[in-house]
């Protein structure tokens, strides 16, 4: 078998794909996200075998608040510990994909060469045009590779980033004095998922306003949602300023996450696992729709309705019953 | 049984207000659209047993080509024929429905005492967010009731309304002078869509150039599609200028469908059984899945998830395999 190859379903060749990976073959973890963006069936058991202990950090928030250049910033961070730190771009509004585009962005770029990150692109776009089912996979595959850290960027603040920023342990909004009002911040829903808030380019004027606005609003929406505390960072990502705090705060969350033999921690992964099957019922059933669509059977049944042998809907039905669910 | 009740799932209540329907209880027919809307599956077979002869006529156009006003006049002078004429007014974009809106209507309200005009408003938004699968079936359900044309006439003119006049046997699409320019209708797909393109408001400027240029993309768009041939009428549709020469392109145009024992009509409703047994697909897996995830075996999967028994996927995939199908 030609090791560059792996066929359609073939969950062998996944398995030790992964279990290279897994022994820190970062050539190996490449190839595996490749497959899981494909065929996250095939890859789900294998991915799913091995844990990991990695803490999963979402960051989203609206364009303009410095979002990539904080991600970055925090890399540098938490490269200090010198635990190894895994970053996955998600960007559910493009269809493009692969390792290039992340190292490619100037910020990034100084991370490139260190064997202690790893980067990754991965386009949120599903093959049914939903939402990609493929991220929570890949979040797990990089758990299971051992890192300490996975950080989740997305690229915009639509219903879809608020989706997968939910697949984290920690949320963190990024936000900038000024940036609208805290209000809008709140209608688009970043509030309620928010564990940290960061107010980056805490150097712009209306700092303290926008600080105290978000504590107060934050307070109103999450109140009544969780009962885990938020901390608001003030930072200024270019020269590394409130670095360290957005640090604490983050090790605080973890904190939070294992508290009660990490009964928080277990409630988080646990609605994650029941957002992935729904992912990926839906995947698997927009499937067979198609399946069906494409069958002898539909065809005949077509026949059927126009000559009036039969009336719409209960084709539809006799096509999902005698369709074998194998298949 | 109270008639006036139709339990869910009744077949036999629905078999015996289509009874009624058929003919001629208006009342009946307005309930049997009802259920149609509400529980098309249950309505289904009914409605399929019935045959009928109408021509079904699409009617659609960007807002401001005056659509409704046309309808209107159209509807006067079919009736002038002395048959009984239906008239479905769809809105995608809208959830509201009931048979009241298109009678309030100015233009329209003339028609309301005519016995032989029957008028409803239908939403085009499915249950599940998708287009409505009813449509069609109330299409079906006009036609069985004996109507000798059938207007559907759609709002706007997105993908919806699109998919929505595919359906007729003949569609018209309205259009005014100045209306952008012709390339605007062939970009929005609606040249490919006529078979009868009006030009409405035909005393407004630019009327020539807009003939012509429409004359030369219809061709060009659909020359490949498929070989019946356009007609341009120009109307004025508030003085009924142009009206006997659009009954005379939709007569021709329903010569051309029976042509060759039909062939062409049984093209169009072999296309219309396909994406109506699509449609219903789409509906009862959609049903399914929401199935699925109110049962016990998900929650179920979903803790075996989170404590890394299985993985997401094998779990999704047995969630559809054991599902019984008759649920």
């Amino acid at each position: 078998v030609n090791p560059t190859v792996i066929r359609k379903s073939d969950t062998g060749s996944v398995r030790s794909v992964h279990r290279r990976a897994v022994d820190g073959d970062r050539n190996a973890l490449a190839r595996l996200l490749t497959v899981i963006e494909s065929e996250p069936a095939t890859a789900s058991p294998a991915v799913w075998s091995n844990t990991g202990d990695a803490q999963i950090i979402g960051i989203t928030g609206p364009a303009g608040a410095g979002k990539s250049t904080l991600t970055s910033a925090l890399l540098t961070q938490l490269r200090g510990k010198d635990l190894p730190v895994a970053v996955l771009a998600v960007d559910p509004s493009s269809p493009y994909t692969g390792g290039a585009v992340l190292g490619d962005r100037l910020r990034m770029a100084r991370h490139t060469l260190d064997p202690g990150v790893f980067m990754r692109s991965i386009s949120a776009r599903g093959h049914h045009g939903g939402l990609a089912a493929s991220v929570p996979l890949a979040i797990r595959a990089l758990e299971s590779a051992g890192f300490a850290y996975v950080l989740i960027e997305t690229v915009g603040v639509g219903q879809a980033e608020i989706d997968i920023v939910k697949f984290a342990d920690t949320v963190v909004v990024v936000l900038a004095p000024g940036w609208g009002d805290g209000v809008q911040a709140m209608k688009a829903g970043l509030l309620e998922i928010a564990d940290i808030l960061v107010v980056n380019k805490a150097d712009r004027p209306g700092l303290a306003q926008t600080t105290a606005e978000l504590r107060a609003l934050h307070t109103q929406v999450r109140g009544s949602v969780d009962h885990s505390p938020v901390s608001i960072v003030e930072t200024v990502a270019t020269d590394d300023k409130g670095l360290p705090e957005l640090l604490d705060a983050l090790s605080a969350h973890r904190d939070v996450l294992l508290q009660a033999s990490g009964a928080l921690l277990r409630e988080r992964r646990g609605r994650a696992a029941a957002e992935h099957i729904r992912f990926a019922l839906g995947v698997e059933m927009e499937r067979r729709r198609d399946a069906i669509l494409d069958s002898p059977a539909f065809a005949h049944e077509v026949t059927a309705v126009t000559e009036r042998k039969t009336d719409p809907w209960t084709a539809a039905l006799r096509l999902i019953i005698t369709r074998s669910p194998e298949v």
